[in-house]
């Protein structure tokens, strides 16, 4: 008999994980979802093998399940359907911050094996009608296993990513996971935002460069989803945040007081950083090519 | 008889500008530079008519004078050459701040015609040998013209910057352009380096995503070149950098204090600000077509 892979939640990332995920061994792909035009849409799309409206059917059958909602929604699913899980199902997720979600998995029964998960893809989109086979084709698929992970969990979920096309699993805990994520993404985010705050950003129109292009394209963000992923991981970010205010107040007080060799020695300490950032990435590029 | 454009460094912006400026008008693109091996490569590859080892010679026959070496370069060359302009010479300069060089051109002779500008475009390289005729094409040409401005010298250099290729010419006053680039170019690159100084650069290396790398791009920067621009307009830059520290702060407290709804507030207008903008440039394109 066929075994079930149930995505919950069809929009971007469970719409692409379904399309990357049909004909995975020996499973169907069952997309649960609350819009029912997005349920005809996967159906008729080929998204999904089949769709389930009902969450507790599907979960009945789900053999793997996927949570694919925004981080509140995830907590939400498994805090109502605790004891819908079918024995020995395998559950993950594909949230962008991973200490929260583990803390709500653990009020999950013992028969339930959960393994957190972050396909590192995205784009500023949303929607299945976005949603693409080759999503995580090249990305890292971050997994953060734990003292109860069962083992054919984890040898199943490094097929999965395989499968889909991911360049690399890379095992890490919640917290460590939660803190590059502070530091790689979400400050990048605030960044952007905080830019766009200056008076300046519509007097100052056309004027910009690469640079400033570069700096704030991901300030036009999903507010609810940002919302939640920056609250959830607020003690790392605000952490990477402080070092940042910290060092920019060093750059503006070198200029401030007049300090042009503390200037020259920061910008040179951080140039040379940046580019040795660039011959490492050459060097593994040239060695993966 | 033949006039002369001077291009005085023939460095990445200098050569651009004299590959640019060949066969412009009835003048002769005569390079002068430090460099013998630069002078050598300029003549080989056509890009110049002539060269000048000696600056003196250069200027006496400078009907039209590009300075385009480094900020300090300019001022230190400006007081050492101030006598050596041709009568009625018209001078101006290249370079990405524009109040410390007209506080240095004030001290020209009264025969000499200063006009500021700086066509605003780069590349993180530098040399002649990266040097391309085709550097301003779609750029705007910033000039910042002031009572002593001669008209005549004001249409040169319209009729300049549209045979180069510019997009446009934008007339401003030296501190408004200050303020427009310590915003729009040089905060964004203190931002890059203060981000590379953290110590999670290396730690967290091979997690990066777009939005990091769009951030940090500019990081490894020229030193002596950014120091000089960044000294030159500390005033400015000092004040951008104080307003996205308040800005930063002001995300941190909202997500230490737990302040969700003040988060969202600031998240939702950033991120409606961002929209907007990226909807003007999107319908000036739309016009442009």
């Amino acid at each position: 008999m066929k075994k079930n892979i149930v995505i919950v939640g069809l929009g971007l990332i469970g719409g692409s994980m379904a399309r990357a995920l049909r004909g995975f061994e020996d499973f169907d792909v069952v997309g649960v979802d609350v819009s029912q035009p997005t349920l005809r849409y996967a159906l008729e799309q080929g998204v999904v093998d089949r769709t389930e409206e009902d969450p507790v059917r599907a979960l009945a059958q789900g053999d793997l399940v996927f949570l694919c909602l925004h981080p509140q929604g995830i907590l939400d699913f498994m805090d109502r359907h605790r004891e819908h899980f079918k024995k020995g199902a395998m559950v993950t997720d594909v949230c962008g911050v991973k200490g929260a979600v583990l803390e709500g998995a653990a009020a999950l029964p013992e028969y339930v094996s959960f393994l957190g998960g972050h396909p590192m893809a995205g784009s500023e989109r949303s929607g299945i009608q976005h949603s693409v086979t080759h999503m995580f084709r090249g990305a890292h698929y971050i997994l953060t296993p734990n003292g109860q992970t069962k083992p054919e969990h984890l040898e199943l979920m490094r097929r999965v990513a395989a499968y889909i096309g991911c360049v690399d699993v890379v095992e890490t805990s919640p917290e460590q996971h939660d803190a590059i994520i502070a530091y790689t993404s979400q400050m990048m985010h605030i960044i952007a935002v905080a830019v766009c705050d200056d008076p300046s950003l519509f007097q100052y129109r056309g004027f910009e460069g690469g640079s400033f292009r570069g700096c704030t394209r991901v300030a036009a963000l999903d507010v609810p989803l940002w919302t939640q992923l920056f609250t959830m991981n607020a003690g790392a970010l605000c952490g990477a945040l402080e070092r940042l205010e910290e060092n920019l107040r060093g750059y503006r007080m070198a200029l401030q007081t007049g300090d042009r060799a503390g200037l020259v020695d920061r910008l040179s300490n951080a140039a040379a950083r940046k580019r040795e950032m660039n011959r490492l990435d050459q060097f593994e590029q040239i060695n993966n090519d």
